[in-house]
C-alpha cells in the first residue's frame, strides 16, 4: 500500500515557494471551501483583468492558490498560478503576458482532494494532440479514482493528484474530432458535484454536473462578451449582468466572437440537489444562488429558528462573520436585542502563528473575544451557522461563560451534520461529524450551553420557499440526511482520491 | 524654508524595506488611528510574548509598525521593531532575544506625525546618562516644536521627525536624581493629549495627560504583574483583569517586584477632556473606554439617532464594519429591519492594488458591493458612525442607487466634524473637512442623499450617560465644536512639528 | 501556426513567483549550461541531505531552479523543487518530509528547452500504474518533438516543455512487466546526448546517452550506498569514493540494499563523443571527467597557446574566472608574468539590476574593471577559454585599452565556434556565433585586438593525450567542426521543441 | 554593570528585517573590513545613483548594510538606507525620491563597533540647530567612549552604538558660526583612525585622520564634480579621474558649485601610518592606496616570501580569492609551477546555512575543496595572505593531506599577527590571535603545516618600496609590532564603546 506524506511537514512560518509571505491575514474559515471558477471568452485585453477581479471577489472560496490562464485563440497559452490569495498570487504585473489573450479561465482553491501545493494549482493546463487546454473545477469527481486506474492502465501518466486531471486525459482520448463533442463525451463518463471551465484553443466550455450540487451563473459584459462564475457576486463587481443560472447538465460553449452555443451533456437529474452550504456557510451574502439572496436566506434562517427554538433571554449573540445574518433574523423574529457580544481581531488569519503553549487559551481570544460589557450578567442566544466538529462552540460558550453570561443558548441554523460529503465540502468521515454519533442532548452537554437547537430540514427548507422569487427547486442536503443524490465508490474515493504523489513544488 | 520628502515616492507595490509584502490584507480605515501602547512589569520571561499578543489585540489601533522592548533590570534592553501589522513586523522568533527582560513596553503605530518610517516606529529607544530609556507614545504633544527648537539651540541633536522624541530629550537633561521624577519633571513641560509608557532599565512609567484625552487602563496579571494598556480589549486578551482607567495627570510607577507607586505629574485639568472618536470609531467594540462600552454606546448611538432622526424606511444598512452596532441601535429603536445590504471584501486591505484604470470604478465595488437583492426597491436608511471628507459617503449613496435602492437617507452616528483635531487624529486641517465650509443641505446634497441627518452633540453625549455604570465624565469634542481643551500653537504645531528628516530606513 | 509568450516579460525586479529574491548574486556565465543530475541509492534519513549537498557542489551548472525527489521504496515518493540557487530553492527546512525516503534524485537546472518557470523544474514527478517515477535529466533529446507528437496522437497528454517528459510516457506505456526493462525500452527509442537519473519507487536507474556526449560518474558512500553524479567534485564534497565514469549506453540499477547491477540500454557508438565544452568551460575544476582534471586541462590549453601562438609582450592576463588557468599555463609556458590586470566584482551577479542608461557604461566596469596599474602601458595577452558571440571579448579589449594597455593580443584557448550546438549547450544557430561567418582577422577587427589566435582542434586534443592517466577517448567536437556525432532532426527539432505551454507558475 | 544582548541571537535563516533575504550569496571573508564610505558634490540629478555604483563597488568594503543620503542645498535631505548587500538595501526603485539632491553621501558597513542593525547602519542623519547632518564613517574613533560619556553628563542621549554618533554632538554644541568650523572644532576632540564624510544641507566635507590610517581619496567627474572614495577602484567605475590621496589631517569642502576648499582640522602626525591590511588583505586588487596597487604590491609580497622562505617543492597553491596575487609571485620567483590546487565554489556566501551535522566536515569541503588531481603525491607551497586565528589554515591543510598531498608548506605573506587592532579592523582581543600566544614553531604544529614561514616586517615594507611610484610613506604595523600610533585608552575603549542600544529594528 503506498503512502505518502503530508504536506503540514513543511514548518509553518518559513518561507513559502511562492514568496515569503509571513502571515497572510485572512478570516479563518470553520469548512474548507470548494474553489471558485471563473471564465470569460471575446472580452480583448481586459479579459485576464476582469478575471482577476472576479477572483479577488470570489476569493472566500479558495484562499490557498489563484491562477489564471489566457488563450488568443491560435494556439498561445499564458498562464499563471501562485499560492496564496489572489492579491499575491496574480499580481498585476503578472497580467502582463495574459493580457494577450482575449480568453480567460480562473480559478481560486481551497484543496479538498490532491495536496496543497503549486503543482495542484488550477487551472490546470495540458498540451496535447488537439493543441492546449486549461482546466478550473469546482467539486469533486466522485469516480475520478476509478477513471484514473483505467487511465493508468493504458500508459496514461499523471502529474497531479487533482481529480480534476482525468477529465484532460479522457478528452486527450476521445475519438470525436471537434473539441466541444471531445468533452461532452468526457463528461459523460465523470460523475460527482461539479462545476467545470475548460478553455481550448479556440472556445470557451463551461459545465454544471447533471444534479447541479455546485453553482455557475452565465452572465454578460457590457460589450457583449459572455462570462461564467460560481457566484453572482462576482458579475456584479466585474460589472456584468446576470443572466441566469447554468442548468445541471447543461454544456455552453462561450465563443470569442460573442456567441454562445448551449447544448447538454447530460440530461439533469431527475430531482436538482444544489448544495445547502452555499447558503448556510459558504457563498457569499450578496450572492443569489439558484434564485435566492445568500444574505435573505440566512436571515430567514435566523427568524425561523427564533420560531421554533424560542428561548427567554436578554441578547441575541451571532458568530462573527458567517452568523450575522441570521442573528438579525433571530433578534428581529424574538424581539430579544442582538448585541455584539464577539468580535473578531480582523487582523488575525489562518496562518497566524500560535504564541507559545503557556499564552494558548489567550491565543483563542486573540482571535474572538467575548465582550463583558454586553454579556456580563445576561441570558445569551448564541447564534451559529452550522455545527460540525462542535470544537469551536465549546470554546465560544466557554468564554461567553468566563466573560459573565448567565446562561447560554446556542441556536444552529440548520439541521445537525451527521453524514459525510464527497462532492467537496471538507468534511468527509464519520468520525470528524460531532452530531453523527451523539444526540442533540449529548451534544449540548458536549459544548457546555444551557439549551441547543437545531434547525429541522423540513423548515430549512421553508427558507428557501419563503424569499426570493422562486421556490426551492431541490437540494442536496445528503450531510443532513444521508440521502446522497450520487451513489458514491466509498471506498474507492478514500483511499484512491489520495493516490497520487505529494510534493511541495 | 526647509522642505521634505515624502515617502509616497516610495514605488508602491514594491518591496518594502521590511520585507517583501505582497499586499497584507487588512481592513481599510477612514480615519487614521493614533497609535495602541502596552506596558508590564514584573512578568519573567513571558513578558515579550504577552506584550504581542496585546499589540495584535489593539492592532486596529496601529497598523503601519510595531516595536516591543524589554529589559533585564539591570541595564539590558533589548529591542526589535518592524513595519506593517505586528504578524509580520514582531515575529514569533524575534522575541527569542527579547525575553532577556521581564518588563516590557510595546507599541502599534499609524503615524499622526512623523513620516511614516522604520526609524519613526516606536518605541523609541535611548542611551543616555542614566542608562536606557524606551518611549511608546499615543497623541500628539502640541507644544513639540517649541520644544525641539529649544532643545536643538542647546545643541540636541534629533533623529527622527516624531514629536516623543522631546520627552527623551527632557529626561536627559533634568536635574533631578530620580529617573521617576526626572520623567515627572519633562511631562510637566509638555502639553496636548497622550497616553505615555516610559520602559527605563529598572522601572516601567505609564502616564495620561492632564485632560484624559487619549485613554490608558490599568491591569493585573493573575502572576500580580502590573500592566498598562490603550483598550481594556487587549487586558481580556492576555488574561489580565480590568483595575481601572487610569487617571487624567496620573503617573503610575510599575515596578519588577509588583508594586505599583502612584502619584501625579499634574493636576488633573478642570474638565475631563476624552477623545469622543474613541467610542465613535476607534476603539474595539469590547473595550470599555472611561467606563463606557464602546458596542453599547455605539448601539445606543443609533438608538438616539433613531429617535432625533426617523424616517420612513424599508430596511437599516450599516456601513461594515464600523458601523455596524449603530445600525442595529437604529433598527431596534425604529422598528426597521435590518439588513446586509453592503457587503465587505474582507480579503482586500489598505494596500491592495487598484486594478486597470479601466475596471477602476469596479475596484471600490470590489471592497464594497452593495446588495441588489436587499436594497433594491427598497427606501434605505443608511447608518455610518461619522462624516469626515464625505467622499466614501458619497460613493457607497451612488452605489445603493446602482443597486436599485428607490430611497437612500443617510444618518451619522456623531455630529458634523467641523474643526481639526491636533491631538492625535489624522484630520488636522480645516480644507479636509467637509462639513466645516458646508451646511447639512450642502453636504446631502453633495453625497447624493434624500435625506442626511448628524446626531447633536448634546444628543450624543447623552449616549453615555444612559449606558454603562457611570455618566459621561467629560469629553473632547472639539472637532465638532471648536472647543479645544488645550490651547494649541496653531502655526508652531502646522509648521514646525513637520520639521525634521524624512527617510525610508 | 501556434504561438508562445516569452517569461522575459515578467518585470525584472520584482517580485518572482518563488519569492521575492532582490538580487541573487552569483556569477555570469557565458554559455548556459546544461543542467547538473545526481542520484542515491540506501542511504537513510541521510539521503535528501546528501543530495542538496551534491547540488550545491554542482550548482554552476544550473542556478535557474533545483529540485530534490525521495521515496521510502514502498510507494511514498516526496519531492520538493524551486526556482533559484540550491540555497533558495531547496532550504534545509524543506528538507524535513523528504527525509523519509532513503533513495534520492536531484537536479539543477539551466534550460536549454522549455521555457524557465517552476513546472518545467526538475526532477519531473509522475504517477501511473506501476506507481511513481521521477525523472532528472541533462542533455537533449535531439527526436523528443517526433516522439510527443506521436505520444500525442495516441491521447498522451503533456505537461511540461521539457524534453524529458517524453521518457516518462515511453516508460508508462511499455510493455515490459519489470520496470528497469521499461525504462530500457524507453531509452532505446530517444536519441541525443544526456545522463538521465530515474527514480522509481523501488530502485534508482542511472544512464549515459550511447555517445557519452554528457558526463556521468558513479560513486560510493562509506556505507556503502552507491550514488551518481555529473560532476565528481559532487563526490569529494559529500565524501564518496569515486569509482569510475558512467560508460555510454550503460545502465545502471542501484538498490536500496546496496546492491549495483549493470547492464546496458544500447552499444556504446563506435566513436565516444564527450562534450569538449566540459573541460573548456562547464565543469568545475576540480573535477575529473572521463579520466582528466578539469583544471588540469585548462592549463594545458594555456601551455599549448603559448607554443602555438606566442607573442612577444609584457604581461599575461586572464578572463576571471573561467581563464585563470589558461592564464597560468600560458604564463609559465612563455616566461611572461600573469597578473591580475582584470578584477572582477564578486559581489554582482546575473539579476543585477542595470543602472540607469547614463551609467550604462560604468555598469560594465562595475561588473570587470580594468587595472591601470598592471596594464597601463603594458603590451598584454588576454587569454579567454573560448569566444562565442564576441560581445564579452569586445568589451574587455576596449576597457584595457582604456586602461592605458599599450597592445592586446587576444589567445584563446580553443578553436573558433563556428556550428550550433544541438546536445544541451545554449548555442543553438548559426546566427549567434561570431566565427561561423567571419575569418579569424574579420573577428580580430570585430574585436578591436592587436592579434587574435585560436587553439586548433588537433592541438587542443594533445592537451587531453599530455594530462592525466588516460589519452583522450573520443570527444564531440562538432561546434568547432560541424561533425555532429548524431543526426539532428535540424528542423523538427528546432520548430517542434518549443512546442508546449509557457507559463510561470 | 550593564550586559547586551547580541543580535546573533536572530534566528539564522528567517526573513530578516529588511526583507527576506534566503541566502545572499557572498564571497567570505576572514577579518571584518571597516566600511568604505564616498561623497560627492554637486552633481545634479545623477548624484544619487553614482553613489550608489561607487558602493557597489567597495562593497567589499562592507556587506552588512548600505545607505545613501542626499540633499538638495536648501534644507531637504533624503535617505535610504537597508541591511545586506547594496544590490538588496539600496534598489534602484529607492532612488527615486534620492535623486531631488545633487550633494550625496554612501556608505557600506561591516561593524566593527556598534550592534549589527539597521538603528547603526549608515550613514548617521541627525536634525538640529543648524539643519541636518548626515555622517559616514570609515574606521574607530578611540575616545568615543570618554567623549560619549562626557555627552551624556549634560544631557545628551544617543540613539545607536555607533562612536560615529559623538561626532554629531559635537557638532551640534560647538559655538562656532560656520558649519565648516563646527566640524573643523568637532574632529579636533577625536582620535583614532578614520575617512569621514559628512553632508550638511549645504556642503559636503571629507576629512582622514591624521595619521592617515585610514585610506581616502579624492576624484573629479567628467562635469567637474568632485568626489572622495574610501577606494580608488570606485573612481574607476563611476568614471571620475583620480586626483590624489587626501592627506593625513586634512579638511575638504566640497561646494555644490564645484569649488574645493582645502585646509586642515589638524597637523598631519609626524609619522604617517597607513593600515598596512589595506594592501594585505582589505583592499581590491585594483585600487591604489597611497601610490601603491594593491595586486602589485601583493605579488611583490609573494615574489619576498620566495626569496625568503624558498621551499623545495612542486606546486604553488593560493588560497582564492585573496592569495592568489601572493601565489603568482611566489611562483614566478620559485620557478615552481602555480596550480589551482583549492577551488571555491562561488554560490556559497556568509549567509549559507551549515547543513546537518553529520555533514558539517562535508560542509567545509562545500566552499572550498582540494583538488586531488592537482596535489595528490605533490609537495604543495601554501601561500595565504596572513595568519589571524589559524583556524582556517588547520582546515585547509588538513583538506590537502586528505586530497594526498604529500607535503604542505604553509607561506604566509605577512608577518604573524600579535596585537589587537583598535582602529576599525576586528581583531581586538589578544586571545583570538593564534600568534600572539605561540611560537612560529608552535603555530606550524598547531596548523599540521610541515614548515610554516612568514614576511618579516622589515621585508614586507620592501614591498612598498620596490614597486609603485613612491617609496612607502609610513605604515600601521601595530598589529604586527605593538607599536600603535596613538594611545589607545584601552580600557574605556574595549568596556565603553560596547555600551547602548542592542537590538534589531
Amino acid at each position: 500500500m503506498r503512502t505518502f506524506a503530508t504536506i503540514s511537514d513543511t514548518p509553518k512560518g518559513s518561507c513559502s515557494d511562492t514568496g515569503c509571505d509571513p502571515g497572510i491575514v485572512l478570516p479563518e474559515r470553520k469548512l474548507n471551501e470548494e474553489c471558485g471558477v471563473f471564465g470569460i471568452a471575446g472580452h480583448g485585453a481586459m479579459a485576464a483583468d476582469v478575471t482577476r477581479l472576479a477572483l479577488v471577489t470570489m476569493q472566500h472560496r479558495g484562499p490557498e492558490s489563484a491562477g489564471i490562464v489566457t488563450t488568443d485563440g491560435i494556439g498561445g497559452m499564458y498562464h499563471h498560478r501562485g499560492m496564496g490569495l489572489v492579491e499575491k498570487a496574480v499580481k498585476p504585473q503578472h497580467l502582463a503576458p495574459l493580457r494577450a489573450g482575449s480568453n480567460a479561465v480562473g480559478h481560486v482553491r481551497y484543496s479538498t482532494t490532491g495536496s496543497s501545493s503549486l503543482a495542484n494549482a488550477q487551472p490546470l493546463v495540458f498540451s496535447f494532440a488537439r493543441g492546449n487546454l486549461a482546466l478550473a473545477h469546482n467539486g469533486n469527481l466522485t469516480n475520478a479514482a476509478t477513471i484514473r486506474a483505467e487511465l493508468e492502465a493504458t500508459g496514461a501518466i499523471f502529474q497531479t493528484t487533482s481529480d480534476t486531471e482525468v477529465v484532460a486525459h479522457l478528452v486527450a482520448r476521445s475519438p470525436e474530432p471537434d473539441m466541444t463533442d471531445a468533452i461532452r463525451g468526457a463528461l459523460t463518463d465523470v460523475e460527482g458535484g461539479f462545476a467545470l471551465v475548460l478553455l481550448a484553443d479556440d472556445r470557451l466550455v463551461a459545465c454544471r454536473d447533471r444534479h447541479g450540487l455546485r453553482p455557475l451563473v452565465l452572465g454578460r459584459m457590457p460589450d457583449g462578451a459572455w462570462c461564467v462564475a460560481s457566484e453572482s457576486c462576482a458579475l456584479d463587481v466585474i460589472g456584468a449582468t446576470f443572466e441566469r443560472d447554468v442548468e445541471p447538465g447543461e454544456l455552453l460553449v462561450l465563443e470569442p466572437d460573442g456567441s454562445l452555443v448551449l447544448s447538454r451533456f447530460a440530461e439533469a437529474a431527475e430531482q436538482r440537489a444544489l448544495c445547502t452550504f452555499e447558503h448556510i456557510y459558504f457563498a457569499r451574502p450578496d450572492s443569489d444562488v439558484d434564485g435566492h439572496n445568500v444574505h435573505t436566506v440566512r436571515k430567514r434562517f435566523g427568524r425561523l429558528l427564533a420560531e421554533v427554538a424560542p428561548v427567554d433571554a436578554d441578547v441575541v449573540v451571532g458568530v462573527p462573520d458567517s452568523s450575522v445574518s441570521a442573528a438579525t433574523g433571530y433578534s428581529e423574529a424574538s424581539g430579544i436585542p442582538n448585541e455584539m457580544g464577539l468580535v473578531k481581531n480582523r487582523y488575525i488569519g489562518r496562518t497566524f502563528l500560535e504564541p507559545s503553549p503557556e499564552l494558548r487559551t489567550n491565543g483563542v481570544r486573540m482571535k474572538l473575544n467575548a465582550v463583558r460589557g454586553v454579556v456580563g450578567g445576561q441570558r445569551v442566544v448564541l447564534i451559529d451557522d452550522s455545527l460540525v466538529r462542535g470544537t469551536t462552540s465549546m470554546r465560544i460558550v466557554r468564554m461567553l461563560r468566563e466573560a459573565g453570561a448567565a446562561e447560554v443558548h446556542v441556536r444552529i441554523a440548520c439541521p445537525p451534520v451527521k453524514h459525510p460529503c464527497f462532492f467537496g465540502i471538507d468534511m468527509s468521515t464519520y468520525d470528524e461529524l460531532a452530531a453523527a454519533h451523539s444526540t442533540v442532548e449529548e451534544l449540548r452537554e458536549h459544548i457546555g450551553a444551557d439549551s441547543l437547537a437545531f434547525l429541522d430540514e423540513p423548515v430549512m427548507m421553508r427558507a428557501f420557499d419563503e424569499v426570493g422569487d422562486v421556490p426551492a427547486r431541490g437540494h442536496c442536503n445528503a450531510c443532513f440526511t444521508g440521502k446522497y443524490p450520487v451513489e458514491v465508490e466509498l471506498t474507492a474515493s478514500k483511499l484512491g482520491l489520495e493516490r497520487g504523489l505529494v510534493g511541495v513544488s
